[in-house]
């Protein structure tokens, strides 16, 4: 589907330019499918290439995007650059992160019932493949006996192993079940991986902004943290790595390559590639934290940073936390084989063993193509999700608001002007019953104050709506 | 039933010795159960205050136990003295703790199908309560619906930290559910305790021997290990620990109090408030291990650490991998007010959470009381398994080996003369399908190369004891 091949002909271009109307009109909204290429070939009489034809158009104009399997959707509309966060400068010099009480008054009141969760990077309930979990552990438990309750001591149950390792082919890594150790989700496999490459004092990369659980672990290790900045869309540059790894005894670096936390950037392939020999030149792990890399919205998956790694420079670290569900506790770590043993020994020392039950559901929910079935159904809701809510962000909030627009996962970033004030927004937002974690939990220098992170892990409906527009209430306070 | 009221009367001591005569004759074992005092009072036509009184004088004798709700059993018989082990010298001085490859050897040989496990620290298939978890997996994760699927995110489910909050109760701790974090086993409870209490290079007390868990973490965490002596039966010394916390800087001491791993001792609550003052005096955490208190062979369940603590000396950390089943991962820690806090946003960092649906499973087993049904049963079974194993160590072994004498757990230490080279032993038994940890394992310092333990988490039948034999040839070998 080039535009060589389409452009060239006008009829296409009247085709696409009556969808593009009826798109205009809002007939067919952000998000909204539209008629597949056999109906619009039957229903408007143009041949199957010309609909096709018309699609191509659409998508080279950044108007519809196609997702497998599912047919062409529109995209959002303002991608307009004003609407997109701008890059930020980060401190330069390495930083003793600290967190002060905001995180765990964010974080437990992420958790309470009752409260709009825009705070909890979380599917909503609805999302959760719940009936066919509970009876996959009906089903499995019983069929499996006592083994489901012994330990699953490292590396984890070699069913589960072997179904991980095929999953990972799709991420264009290439190893064998016994390359991989499970783990108690991605936390647990980054920790695994930092405290083998790290100790206290050393000097480690972060993304900024990011996940604040990594700088809570790089807080609590004693580490110091170099911030790299993400750029919207693109994530972070091979070129930023350069400075940080010339300027300090950068020992490590953790990556979220894919769907970035908060930001939902993807590193492109040749930036990938970059990055791997840039570290690997430098002597710098790579650890990468690939937990989002299955919500893609549309195409294939993402790459692995590990795809680009001929030696021992990336350690890849994932999980079923965002994918299937988080209560499950089931992740895992490649950590190459110079490290192997010495992280499989550092999971005996640490949590030990891994909940034997969800191993075991996890496998069998891999094995039966149930977990791509699932993934298929919950691409195109997040899509949609993501999509409806920043729209809604941008008519509701106040006219200079950036929001980025992530092509997987379900977190949206959000940027006002300088001199905005995210903690007491987030703050003053707790009281209205309504979760967002602010900016500066995302900075290890404590900067990002002006920015804040919505999770569209639940559906745009009347009362997110509503809540969307107190925050904007509040924003403009 | 004291003495006192029994010995006086002649009539007692006569039933008591036809009864003595039957155990010497083999007719009732070690380990058997002997008749109720109602049967007895029946079938040999006496009162039942004679009854009572003749199991009263056996008892004081030791050649019998009172087990609650079940009556009479015979004790082991070979508790001369020369039996059990010698308290060994330990290294004064703080070490740095290293493990070579064996560990990992051995621990990998020990979840192997087809070893005869006495080296895995768990219980035998038939005794965890399978069907049992596995309708409540089906039941509880079904009516939870998609809750049972979402995070379980510090402090960890209510439900479970109420009925939690209850059963401590019965170890001496009164604490409200908001004072218990729930952690992914014991040993995620413990690595939570001692960072936050001990950081790189810190010197932390641990008993010798101790579980190989422990040393291996401390060893991950850099910390330097002065190794306190436990005296078989009794359990460690507040005279020992007075010495040690003299002599060094000592941060935290990581004690299991109850049933020690691996020399079955309980420290009385004469000891353990003198302990506990002790560590108070010197500022010193005691980090209390209580996995194994559950699993008393007879009597009361004995009591915390913590409950001997008016301040915040002791952190109590437990589980129910060896009461209830390993897979699980149900874990908690009492950090107690000042560290509660830090705590709960380590496990933040760390692991995140728990699985959920194991945490609603043992919450709903514990509510229904089948929890105590289950230990119920499983303490008869440990209590006659552990005596028959070590009966059978006795009779096969060279007879200058010693084998501890436990009261509850389902452990024994073992103890040869000098020269014995237990790491040989183990590698040899290995070869021939036979798992025991030497002793090295469980000393900082390397000692204890003449120790090995036996787990006795599966029966005495003819394959272990064909094995017994196997081992007790190595061993003159």
């Amino acid at each position: 589907m080039k535009s060589e091949l389409t452009s060239q002909d006008p009829y296409y271009q009247q085709i696409a330019g009556r969808l593009e109307g009826l798109i205009a009109a809002g007939t067919f909204r952000p998000g909204d499918r539209l008629p597949s290429v056999r109906s619009l070939s039957r229903d408007w009489r143009v041949s199957v290439t010309t609909a096709i034809g018309a699609y191509g158009l659409l998508e080279d104009r950044g108007l519809v995007e196609p997702r497998p399997r599912s047919g062409y959707y529109v995209r959002a509309r303002r991608i307009a650059p004003e609407s997109l966060p701008r890059r930020v400068e980060v401190e330069s010099d390495p930083v003793e992160v600290s967190f002060d009480a905001i995180t765990e008054k964010i974080m437990d009141a992420a958790a309470q019932p009752g409260v709009i969760p825009f705070g909890a990077a979380v599917p909503r309930n609805e999302l959760l493949p719940s009936a066919k979990l509970a009876s996959l552990f009906g089903s499995v438990v019983r069929s499996a006996g006592a083994s489901a309750f012994q330990y699953s001591m490292p590396p984890g149950l070699p069913e589960l192993r072997i179904e991980l390792a095929k999953r990972l082919v799709g991420a264009g890594i290439a190893v064998s079940p016994d390359e991989i150790i499970t783990t108690s989700g991605a936390l647990d496999a980054v920790l695994l991986a930092v405290t083998a490459t790290c100790k206290a004092g050393d000097v480690i990369a972060v993304e900024s902004p990011t996940y604040f659980g990594i700088l809570s672990m790089v807080m609590e290790l004693g580490l110091k943290a170099v911030e790299i900045p993400v750029v919207p869309g693109e994530g972070v540059c091979a070129e930023a790595l350069a400075e940080a790894f010339a300027a300090h005894p950068v020992k490590a670096c953790i990556l979220q390559p894919n769907f970035q936390n908060p930001v939902g950037s993807v590193i492109s392939d040749d930036e990938k590639r970059r990055i791997v020999a840039l570290a690997k030149r430098h002597g710098v792990t790579l650890i990468e934290d690939d937990l989002y890399g299955d919500l893609h919205f549309s195409g294939k998956r993402p790459t692995s940073l590990m795809a680009f790694d001929n030696g021992s420079t990336v350690i890849h670290c994932g999980s079923y936390s965002k994918s299937i569900a988080p209560g499950l506790r089931v992740g895992w770590i490649v950590p190459g084989a110079s490290r192997y043993h010495r992280i499989k020994s550092l999971k005996y020392a640490t949590s030990l063993a891994n909940p034997t039950a969800s191993e075991l559901v996890v496998a069998e929910f891999l094995k039966s193509g149930g977990v791509d079935r699932h993934l298929r159904k919950v691409r195109r809701i997040y899509a949609r999700q993501t999509h409806e809510i920043r729209e809604a962000i941008l008519e509701c909030f106040p006219a200079d608001i950036r929001v980025t627009l992530p092509a997987g996962g379900f977190l949206l970033w959000c940027q006002l002007p300088e001199g905005f004030d995210s903690e007491a927004f987030a703050l003053a937002a707790l009281k209205r019953k309504i979760s967002v974690v602010p900016g500066t939990l995302f900075s290890a220098s404590g900067g990002l104050r002006n920015c804040f992170r919505i999770s569209c892990g639940s559906p745009l409906d009347d009362t997110s709506r509503r809540a969307l527009g107190i925050l904007a209430q509040l924003a403009r306070a």
